[in-house]
């Protein structure tokens, strides 16, 4: 009974908590959709009086307390019982935050407020040095985060926990040694047989067109809108403020169709992840996702293992050739197919195919690295940017637009971040291996426009577990192994393999 | 120096609790506008959580003590500097705020997020008894909130004064009782001429160019872009989140081109006072309208004196037409001047003329208060609402939903509310006859689509000085008496006079 107590107390407490960072993730959704420009101020200065209101309510006495009794009296509980993980989970996110001074927090709200103001003007009239001096107040704030955590292996370390629990610099750098040579290889033997074509996807297309068959296709993934809505933003995202109230943005270009396509797809996956939660989680740290790993795995899979999939088009296509049939009327599915999975490289990460995808990942954690370490002023970021993109990719962004300052993340503070979507793309892969040995027909259902299984599968393996097991943990469990660039080594050999008659 | 620092410690507690009251706002903006239905239940929990902070924060022994120690040091200041008046305002918001039990709060939070709810979902399928129960949740909120401020003169004086500081419900009576016989009188003279044709106003418009003429209307007003927006909802509503960030909505009937013409204009009223607060008032109390009497002055004065005037149709009607030429092109602007202008009675409060306006205001205030005394159950509200609508008006309501549930107020918890509307045509009125002392050329300014001298004059009469001045204070300072039926009475009598050769 006095367990019982003690946890319905924390419960409150966490409930508030829940509260509180759904207003701080509303805040921030207003911000990238509706908020006039005038409101960029006082949004900085109430998104700080959240985070502080949040975090002194946090690493209050009586959490600690309260933690430090229910740890105790926990043991003896199932290591997997919801109680057990709730009491785990608050502890690992508790010892994190008590030792964040609140200044640091404040400071962190206002200063990423402003810098993402600053980054959409800067990307807007293509101007670096409107945006510099917030970046450099980001990370000058983000070195002084990683020496809260010292000693560490790497001042990198504490931002890569941050977002995914347990990972290492070192880790990551392991993985993409393994990656980056296999990748290598896969494109200098695309880049060695003739290109396929896919100038059809550059033309005109009806924003409006492209929207309603983007809803057709989430609709039919099972995106509840009773749950959900859609909505504009320069950079698409995805938040919820419950499980009940999960929403998703996309950007759309009127001359190429995949950027709203795809990236509809993609923020689905994610949404479906959120929605997914055990309802039984609500106004807990256990809704949610396990890791920005996991979330990837499962925007990827929708995205890539199933939006760019030849069952998924052989059901769409037709469909998409009503909505444009001057554009697409005379592309055959075959042509259509290979066209949306061309490997080129090329300047935007968010548009790059799955095969250059992984080196945009790579360019961009050398370079955090970098800064972190302080090898790397923020004044030599384009030219760093420039000569990177060079190198790995053999292009030269036309203006930072189109190279540095072509993602929100480092206005937003996440640096740390970036691996993480290279990581998905390789659970995505350990998933799938899974789900299409439990579903055998799963393509053949895709081919008919069904995908209640595929969620079905997701749900009961993954969604509803919300962030109650660490992503090793949760992969491992599902998949046998913990994360592992295996799978999607030769997932991508075999398409695109297929794709360029290799 | 003493004063000097405690009152910047009680400025920087009061900028986070405006913080916490816009992302309070914010909740609720979301909730009418965007929100999908399942995030309601977790809204509730999110606007409790942040009331319940809002309201702890505020009610502090600290907040209490800063006030002691300021009220009296205060003393020596001039009555009407900044500093004594946010003393004041302070105090006055704190004195009332102290009584109330944090769980009435939460619960009333709590309590009206779902009432809204209900109420949207009542009104839809126009069933009065889904709405019921929660309606009489409300209203036993309210009657608690009023008994902890007894002993009163009558139990709806707390109410209304939380709306109208310092007004009586015998002083509403009484100014009523004077408008009553008047208003009586004009509708019967009016009734016994031939009516105006408006017929032409009841055709189809298309929602997109009613929007977008409105749009063109009131950036003529002044209405900044850059520091407000405009979105549907089902009850139009100004809402804002900084004095630069002012958010206006608007419901737009196809078939009826009145709804957002108007609806458009007031909501800009409301948000221009509130983007007029001086800036230095930003993050304080002092931000926004003295009361909501004065707010609605300004709102009914763009609708009605400026909206409704032939000056104005004057410049914008040859522009309405072109809009619309298939319906209007064959109307003269005498006719459509006469039209918008008819006066009859009507079932709908937002859409009844200048003149029957306030007979709704007094059913609603009657009926207030009989809930309140408890001589009226929530159960007999229908029936209470429809026999009233035939005494006053002559007409039933065909069901509830243009009836007892058009108006979302009750749903919020506002009881105690609408006198306000019918006060602020009062003082629209008042204010009317000053300006046009001060601006002899107004009417030939507006009829050159020219509204930057009446703009100007409400900024620095009204608009800049926020909440600083109490609202008969301000009228007396700026007309020269207090609140005062006779200049809304004449300027009734003189327009529609002549509207209907009188």
């Amino acid at each position: 009974m006095e367990f019982e107590t003690k946890l319905n107390q924390l419960k409150e407490i966490l409930g508030e908590l829940v509260d509180l960072n759904a207003v701080g993730a509303l805040l921030g959704w207003d911000q990238q959709t509706y908020m006039p420009r005038g409101g960029a101020e006082a949004r900085g200065y109430q998104s700080a009086t959240i985070g502080k209101i949040a975090h002194e309510k946090f690493i209050s006495e009586e959490v600690g307390k309260l933690l430090d009794e229910l740890s105790q009296a926990a043991a003896d509980l199932d290591p997997d019982s919801d109680e057990r993980r709730l009491i785990k989970v608050t502890r690992r996110l508790y010892d994190k935050e008590v030792k964040v001074p609140t200044e640091w927090v404040m400071e962190f709200a206002q200063v990423t407020t402003a810098a993402h103001q600053a980054w959409g003007e800067a990307r807007a009239e293509n101007n670096f040095s409107k945006f510099q001096p917030f970046l450099e107040k980001v990370v000058d704030l983000r070195r002084r985060y990683a020496e809260i955590f010292a000693p560490y292996d790497h001042i990198y370390d504490p931002l890569l926990d941050d977002f995914e629990p347990g990972l290492k610099t070192a880790d990551v750098k392991a993985i993409f040694d393994i990656l980056r040579p296999q990748q290598v290889e896969l494109i200098k033997a695309i880049q060695s047989v003739p290109q396929v074509d896919n100038s059809f996807l550059h033309q005109k297309f009806d924003e409006q067109k492209q929207w309603d068959f983007g809803v057709e296709v989430i609709t039919k993934f099972g995106f509840d809108w009773n749950r959900g809505r859609q909505d504009k933003a320069l950079h698409p995202f995805t938040t919820g403020f419950s499980i009940n109230d999960v929403r998703i943005t996309t950007r759309v270009n009127p001359d190429y169709l995949n950027m709203a396509l795809f990236g509809t797809m993609h923020e689905t996956g994610h949404a479906l992840y959120d929605l997914g939660s055990d309802q039984k989680y609500e106004r807990s740290p256990l809704a949610g996702g396990a890791s920005l790993a996991i979330h990837e795995s499962q925007s990827r899979m929708w995205e890539n293992l199933v939006g760019r999939s030849l069952p998924f088009w052989e059901y769409f296509y037709p469909r998409l050739q009503e909505f444009f049939p001057s554009q697409l009327g005379n592309i055959s599915l075959d042509m259509f197919y290979k066209g949306i999975n061309r490997v080129e490289p090329s300047l935007i990460r968010v548009e790059a195919d799955e095969a250059t995808y992984n080196l945009h990942i790579m360019l961009r954690l050398e370079i955090e690295i970098a800064l972190m370490e302080g090898t790397l002023a923020v004044k030599d970021l384009p030219e760093a940017w420039n000569s990177r993109m060079r190198e790995y990719l053999g292009l030269t962004p036309p203006n930072d637009a189109q190279g540095v300052l072509q993602d929100i993340h480092w206005s937003a503070g996440m640096i740390g971040y970036f691996s993480t979507y290279a990581l998905g793309n390789l659970v995505s892969a350990q998933l799938w291996e899974r789900i299409n040995q439990d579903i055998p027909d799963l393509p053949e259902q895709i081919r008919q426009g069904k995908f209640d299984s595929l969620l079905g599968w997701l749900r009961e393996n993954i969604h509803r577990h919300g962030a109650k097991y660490e992503p090793q943990e949760l992969v491992q469990c599902v998949t046998g192994s913990k994360i592992d660039p295996a799978p999607y080594i030769h997932y991508l050999k075999a398409k695109l393999g297929k794709v360029y008659g290799l």
